[in-house]
């Protein structure tokens, strides 16, 4: 066992605190991951208000970490000291199920070990990234490559993930017409990366507010959904519509902007029911989809394209005893457009 | 013109009757049709008791038809007389639009003519298939194979390719498992092509009354919805559920029952909303898609796969005179599984 600084809370919704945790000895097929940035994602916050169902505390949240390897078990040859890695969502799964052969670890029929607020195999409380150091099996681990900064990549473990794998899923490139609805942390990354992928990029926000950093991230049209005349000025042109918020939307009304055989792909969701029209998905053949973050694989796909691509998240690199504050700004929308924590700030007096 | 016996209801919900009506002049393109079989689709009930928004009246349903070519104009290279040959939903679109061009005429941007209860671009009324001649054009009719009876294949023009389209389109095949949501005109057709594709076949219906008759058709499993323990037991099995009943049903149940990425694909729909609740798509990358019958060539080649699996409707043949008594029972689901009029009973004395 090492003894390492931390960030956690230690109740439901209580505020976060400095603390110190215990990570593993290394096991022989285990890497330890000097942390050196991590994202703060809003299910870090819904978590650690408890707002999903029974959570463990203390909880140290974090799950958009990328770091630098210090020490690695015996067994380990995929990484060395000195590599630049990152590790997102998950830390374990059962390795033997049909998903998990297929490096679809998120649908691990045994449920993958989430990264914090999980339990190991082991019987141990998973503890996440806002934290100097993380021990994580190598095959969790995901290598960064040269071209993307440590800071900037480290919400692509999470946010870039969760995008990449339904535009990818779903086709998008060149000839096809992509939306993005909401442009905060998760729809930032999206735009970059369909437009990177070779889509026409649309941004379906609020507001015009943010039209001008739409633009500029790489989409070539933005409107207001608070304007009725959206709904049908872009009637049948797309085919995806990736939503990336959480809102109770009127889910008829964006299927209408679907071209024949286009797909509405949820990442984010609301907790209450939402409702639809049959009508609405057979004229048109369309499609209502979900996608849930990614398998590891995939992840490294995504890790290779956005450097190939120079891709990485806008953020706001913020001290560790910032993250408060900042997490009452990730509820107000209050962030362009990914908060980073320096974790050389975490346990320094 | 020329003068042919017709069904026709003279207004909305009223009794059906025998009639004359008139059918156009060939056009260089045009076949005439001496239907034999015309089959009756839930739908031509709806229409005939205007359900679906205002109808034209008198009202010939009738999309299922299956005849023989009794004559062709004078640019007709494709078929000649003699020719066994059948005729869908529709009979006309743009022809020039992305999707007419793509083989989607069901998507045609100006809109399909529909077989009856729509008005062709010059301007008339169109008549359907419950009646002794049709003239079509050429582009819109479709071959019946050898090795389908003309009755078993009238069924096949809606019931068939309405199934067969998203089977294909979402890849039924050999390891596959495959649910079809009620066994009625859409779903017994639905079972024989999903078999015949090589998926594992299962039906689900509201009770296990035709059960005997769904074994026979080529499902191997068959389950009773009535039954709650029924979605436990089928929990994450299947690749595709193709739901051909227009009931109201509880979409976050059925959604438990798919695979992680499998789809439920909707042929039928009930006129009010349903709900869903976002989680029961991110939590597998679910989907939830709707299919509309099929395009042109997707229905030759639809036929001509039937043809090379022996498959036909199941069916019962009647007079015209029992068309009443056929809706009445066809509205108590009292068939098994699809009525077919002769029409050399309509107009007969």
């Amino acid at each position: 066992m090492s003894t390492t600084h931390a960030i956690a809370a230690p109740g439901p919704g209580k505020p976060l605190e400095p603390t110190t945790i215990e990570r593993r000895e290394l096991r022989p097929e285990d890497v330890r991951i000097d942390i050196r940035y991590a994202g703060i994602c809003h299910s870090d916050i819904h978590q650690a208000k408890q707002e999903w169902g029974k959570a463990i505390f203390p909880m140290v949240p974090g799950h958009e970490i990328a770091g630098v390897v210090s020490a690695v078990g015996s067994a380990v040859t995929k990484y060395q000291v000195g590599d630049r890695v990152g590790v997102g969502c998950m830390v374990d799964s059962c390795g033997e199920c049909e998903y998990c052969v297929a490096g679809s670890e998120q649908f691990c029929v045994k449920g993958n070990i989430q990264t914090y607020n999980g339990v190991g195999f082991d019987g141990e409380n998973t503890y996440g990234g806002y934290s100097r150091q993380i021990v994580v099996k190598d095959s969790f681990v995901c290598r960064i490559p040269e071209g993307i900064e440590l800071d900037v990549a480290a919400p692509l473990l999470c946010a870039g993930i969760t995008t990449y794998s339904p535009l990818h899923q779903w086709k998008a490139g060149p000839g096809k017409k992509v939306a993005v609805v909401g442009l905060g942390g998760l729809g930032h990354v999206a735009v970059k990366i369909a437009a990177a992928m070779g889509a026409e990029v649309t941004v379906l926000s609020q507001s015009l507010k943010k039209q001008e950093d739409g633009l500029k991230l790489g989409a070539q049209h933005y409107y207001a959904t608070s304007d009725e005349s959206t709904f049908k000025a872009l009637r049948g042109s797309f085919d995806i519509i990736l939503n990336t918020v959480s809102a109770e939307l009127p889910i008829d009304s964006y299927l209408s902007m679907l071209r024949v055989g286009g797909a509405m792909v949820n990442v984010g969701a609301p907790s209450k029911s939402l409702s639809y029209n049959a009508f609405s998905l057979l004229g048109g053949n369309r499609v209502l989809a979900g996608s849930m973050i990614g398998g590891i694989p995939e992840t490294q796909e995504m890790l290779d394209f956005c450097a190939e691509h120079g891709i990485g998240a806008e953020i706001e690199v913020i001290d560790a005893e910032q993250v408060n504050t900042a997490y009452e700004r990730v509820e107000n929308s209050d962030v362009r457009y990914r908060f980073v924590i320096d974790a050389a700030t975490i346990g320094k007096e």
